[in-house]
């Protein structure tokens, strides 16, 4: 190697981590593998005939939303008050008449547009924070200058297939307003897919006039390009703020996740049966309601299931019971014919420590086996969703690279069995220099950026750095590194025009 | 809650850590949950059939061991000089014709007594490494009482179900009598199975007569009660160190698992498939050995393979290529129909920290989904297995919980399907207080001893500490927890005898 300057060495890693970013990388993983199936048939009716029940004897309240109501009586459910019940099947018809197994979530790059359902995943960072977390400066409120910095940092890790929503909560900004700077963030700094926001039928109309003025009014009429998750309120509720927005993405052809957020002990049974049943309930009646109002909008079975702790109250994750669980929703998912929403790296953790892996880890593998087709909190997440971790996003990044490698599944072609390999290399030699290794050894393993294999000696003559501080130089690596993704420049000003006029007709308003 | 004295609850607290240790714990993993099969019945062939032509076309050296190649040439295989090959299917029907599909290794505590094979899963801790870590001393070179404090830990982790072997290497005690004083170790300050001596016939030799000691020698002569590795020297080598002690083990019916340790890359192609091939054809022509010596007696076929690093060479663990091997190896040993022998909780981190349960939960994980029957290095492996981490084994212990938990599958009895409760808590409202959650909230979750899921400024008034930290204090509280299992005087007097005897026959040697 002939000697670099410091400075050359710095613009060709930055020119590496941006290519990293870019043109080579997969643009949402298409599985090889199979699914982890943890229920037998017999379960799976099991399941379905008790969330049929639940839909006819108890039913679903959509509270303070009397349009959806009507919509329900006219299609012909029982309708009382704000509670809805359905006769078994209703459900499950209206959602496998119309509805579709697979869609295609367009981006402003089309090289970064996803597939959404059947064999496919796409792993989305960590959304809804109030808090962000790094080893410099400890756990703080998040500002708007972090929301952009995690858009940022997440655009350049090439393990992510999208861009999120509320990366962060922006606290600096009013809270009626955020919703405005977070989409124009996303569609400024990242050319990969974004959600738009979740919460009342306002913001929903925001993110759609925004992504018309992106993408142009006809091609938004006609393509699905936001994404968006409606949670109950288990048990057996949906709120107006939720049914608000549903209804506007449903009614322009944009993406809904419908997911239950079940702590099973509290929000449901303290059982996975029992949760998996009242989940089904919810997500079909929701998954229902986006076909009447639109048939053949894509909505997504939602799955966030977890678990309390029966000491404290307080959610755990990464649980042994969110691994059943998630395994059993996607089945259940795949037999409604929808494609499945659910969550990745989750942990109580407070910092990116051994826990907060050991957590992520089991709960994102857990996704991938599911089958899920959306992952979102695939990174960042940390303090059961209250603080997003910069060190956090840039590690468990490393852990989706790898499971993307796995669901690769084994490559058995003639050069993968190698069999010239072990004839060339024979009883007792080596493998590292025969020619099969040496046309190989490029694209052979998975590559961790962050991961210490060296030795102990070397490891410390490198300071004993731990994980998370590596991870702490890599992410800033990766800022440094970053340039924002080439825009129309026309497009841009229209979008800036928008949000500062929007902004301008609102008072201020924190809650 | 009365007021207790710092005393009263420090006795309370180490009885119940005993108590964890003792009755209440299940002995071994009955699995309920499926294996996850990512090779399919084309791609098994494929694998199957290059092995025996590996067998057939370049055969495996059995080096310094004249005794074996009498046996295969007596066998029918073809020998010249040390290598030996063997027609396609004759190691198959070796095996099959007579090794066990499942077999039990006896404790000295029945109540630890392991079934190995088929659905059952046994957690055994780390093996191998010649330095200890612990936060408060820090890496450095194990001794005899490292070794006797991690046996003494692991007795005390309710989620293990082994005691190992070389859980550290005592360095302090001479090479060729280590041996001796880890098997009394084991036998004194564990009631749970552990192996015998892997190298060499002597360390065997040894381990057969204090354990014919210990049990009785008729009922050696009868039952298995020692488990032993025998690693290949991958490529396709054998050598005496392991063949001595394989005959002695396979001789006295006890098990010996027969594992290929194979880097890819390195002692085997850089692909998974090629890599598979290899290793499928040496565990079966050792798994054949054990067969010729002793029709009858255990074999698992053992499987540890990992990828290196193909820019430096260094080992790498918890990859997604070891995760694939490992699936298929496990498919391939159902084939075989004898048990599957593989490695856990593996990680090239030089400590316990996020890099470490990344690695370390992936590669468990599968390990258990691979259907393992038996699986090494389950706790406690650090730094590529060159140390084993007191903190490491509480924090991967954990890990193992979850993982029993997750094994027990989808509970669908009527107290499960919590219909009732669903119907008495109705929409909008919470399960905390549901008649089903009180009579059954204390079983419902698994209970992590050293997860930390409170809230932010709990965590911080309780002193900020990582699981690393928390984990640290556990150990501590454990060990001062710890009480010897029972053993008769007569019994431990004769084995300290023995050792005494055996030590004093030999001069101290150090290779």
């Amino acid at each position: 190697m002939s000697p670099q300057s410091g400075r050359t060495r710095g613009r060709r890693k930055k020119q590496a981590d941006r290519e990293q970013a870019g043109d080579n990388r997969v643009p949402y993983i298409q599985r090889k593998i199979g699914t982890f199936d943890i229920l037998n048939e017999e379960g799976l009716c099991l399941i379905e005939e008790n969330a049929d029940k639940i839909l006819r004897d108890i039913g679903m309240e959509f509270r303070d939303d009397p349009e959806i109501l009507e919509i329900f009586k006219h299609a012909g459910a029982d309708v009382k008050g704000e509670l809805v019940r359905f006769e078994p099947g209703m459900c499950r018809q209206l959602i496998q008449a119309s509805a579709p197994s697979v869609y295609t979530q367009h981006a402003r790059n089309p090289a970064n547009t996803v597939k959404i359902g059947q064999n496919n995943t796409v792993l989305s960072p960590v959304y809804g924070a109030p808090f962000v977390y790094d080893l410099d400066n400890g756990r703080r409120y998040a500002t708007l200058e972090d929301f952009h910095n995690l858009v940022k940092l997440h655009q350049m890790l090439p393990s992510l297939h999208h861009s999120s929503g509320i990366v962060c909560e922006p606290v600096d900004v009013p809270v009626n307003k955020r919703h405005l700077d977070m989409l124009l963030g996303h569609i400024l700094y990242s050319d990969r897919p974004f959600f738009g926001g979740l919460i009342g039928a306002e913001r929903a109309e925001d993110s759609v006039a925004m992504v018309k003025i992106l993408f142009g009014e006809n091609f938004v009429t006609n393509n699905t390009v936001l994404y968006a998750v409606s949670n109950t309120n288990a048990p057996l509720v949906l709120d107006n703020a939720m049914s608000g927005s549903l209804k506007v993405y449903a009614r322009n052809n944009q993406a809904v996740a419908c997911t239950p957020w079940t702590l099973a002990g509290a929000m449901s049974p303290c059982t996975e049966a029992g949760t998996l049943a009242q989940l089904l309930a919810e997500a079909m009646a929701v998954c229902a309601l986006t076909q009447l109002i639109n048939p053949g909008t894509p909505c997504l079975m939602g799955s966030f299931a977890t678990a309390i702790s029966m000491q404290s109250g307080a959610p755990t994750f990464g649980n042994p019971e969110g691994g059943k669980m998630v395994l059993a929703a996607g089945q259940l998912a795949r037999r409604l014919g929808v494609p499945f929403h659910t969550v990745g790296a989750l942990t109580a953790s407070k910092v990116p420590d051994a826990q907060a892996q050991q957590e992520a880890t089991f709960g994102l593998t857990m996704a991938l086996l599911a089958g899920a087709n959306f992952i979102n909190h695939a990174c960042g997440w940390l303090e059961g969703g209250l603080c997003s971790g910069f060190e956090k996003s840039v590690i468990d990044a490393d852990l989706c690279g790898k499971l993307i490698a796995f669901a690769e599944g084994i490559d058995l072609s003639e050069n993968a069995q190698a069999m010239d390999a072990i004839f060339e290399v024979g009883p007792g030699e080596h493998f590292l220099s025969s020619q099969h290794t040496m046309a190989n050894f490029q694209s052979a393993f998975y590559m961790s950026p962050i991961a210490d294999n060296n030795s102990f000696e070397q490891w410390q003559a490198e300071g004993s750095l731990d994980l998370t501080m590596r991870a702490n130089k890599r992410w800033k690596e990766l800022l440094e590194a970053y340039e924002p993704p080439p825009i129309d420049a026309a497009i841009r000003e229209e979008l800036e025009e928008y949000v500062a006029k929007r902004k301008a007709s609102m008072p201020d308003r924190n809650y």
